[in-house]
């Protein structure tokens, strides 16, 4: 996610620092029990200069869910594109869901925990327009999934079920693991990605 | 849950009335863009009176949750009681999942969209011991599930993986359902049921 983290502005701006160190404390401590001005003080930064970046924690959060959004979209057609054989895509597409770094860890359960902020319509103009485009980010990647499982299908490797439901299901079951998943822990992503990668293998078969 | 929303106090407590009309704000318009001052007047009580119920909205957010943990873990074990194939049990346990009322499944979304509160302490001694005893629900929950597949396993009913990680990610699955499910849409609760208890038997499968 770095690229993302220094596409909008110059190399002067703060912005990056700013969500990575968000991720961090967002990540760890938990959004609600994160203070806004702990994450100002970490990067050097007045509030003042802050609310340039972003008008709110909510703001700043949003941001993050758009980013790590747009930086698991960007993966998985990364490692689909060109693999034209059903099973093999399958495999390339969750293998790309696990194929992170710490931070980006860390983004994806901060992502899982706040997916509830995306139904309601947002305060500030700002926030809103994150939020409306987190949503387009997340039916464009559940769009890839249906594809990839019609196509699937289409092509007799899957068993015809609703491609719709099914690629819902199996985002369910991949996300699920950021609730649980820490870096370091018992379970490390090769081993998660190659168990869901059987578990999906199993899911789409007849 | 209504057995659990009159549990804990007698027939003329407001518990019951206080935990429905939550259940219906945060379920409908989200936990954070509900004023807590909203669920009093709708109850018709004052905020001395509420806060003898509960000391904020995250407390009574935290009693929610851990109403639906137990309702959860009470349904799954009425559901497999004496059910002693495994393939029979499995089928069971997940058509419990989705045997619930509206209110139910109003308190499920909830639950699955807080989730991340139950990992962080919280800084008052009510809102802690709910908190405790979700996580000790939650720990059930897998215990239970884990319980089946590992008996399925040694039955030779299902092949052999983590159950840990089995019962982690069927119970991802099957809750996943929450975040895009709402009464009166697409997809009825017995058309989802029918979907998951293939999809689990599926996942365990060989």
């Amino acid at each position: 996610m770095t690229a993302q983290l220094e596409r909008k502005d110059g190399p002067r701006s703060k912005r990056g620092v700013i969500l990575q160190a968000a991720i961090d404390r967002f990540g760890r401590d938990g959004f609600e029990h994160t203070k806004w001005a702990t994450v100002a003080d970490e990067v050097g930064i007045g509030q003042t200069a802050l609310y340039h970046y972003f008008e709110s924690k909510a703001h700043c959060l949003l941001t993050i869910m758009n980013l790590e959004l747009a930086a698991s979209l960007q993966r998985f057609q990364d490692a689909t594109a060109g693999v034209d054989d059903h099973a093999k895509r399958l495999r390339a597409a969750v293998a790309s869901a696990y194929d992170v770094t710490p931070s980006e860890a860390l983004a994806a359960r901060i992502l899982l925990s706040h997916m509830d902020l995306l139904s309601t319509p947002r305060p500030s103009e700002r926030e809103e327009a994150e939020r409306q485009q987190a949503r387009v980010l997340v039916r464009a990647i559940e769009d890839e999934w249906s594809a990839i499982l019609e196509q699937g299908m289409a092509g007799g490797a899957f068993a015809r079920r609703d491609p719709r439901q099914s690629s819902q299901a199996i985002l369910s079951l991949l996300v699920g693991v950021w609730r649980w998943y820490r870096p370091g822990g018992e379970r490390t992503l090769s081993t998660i990605s190659e168990f869901m990668t059987g578990a999906c293998e199993r899911l789409v078969g007849p």
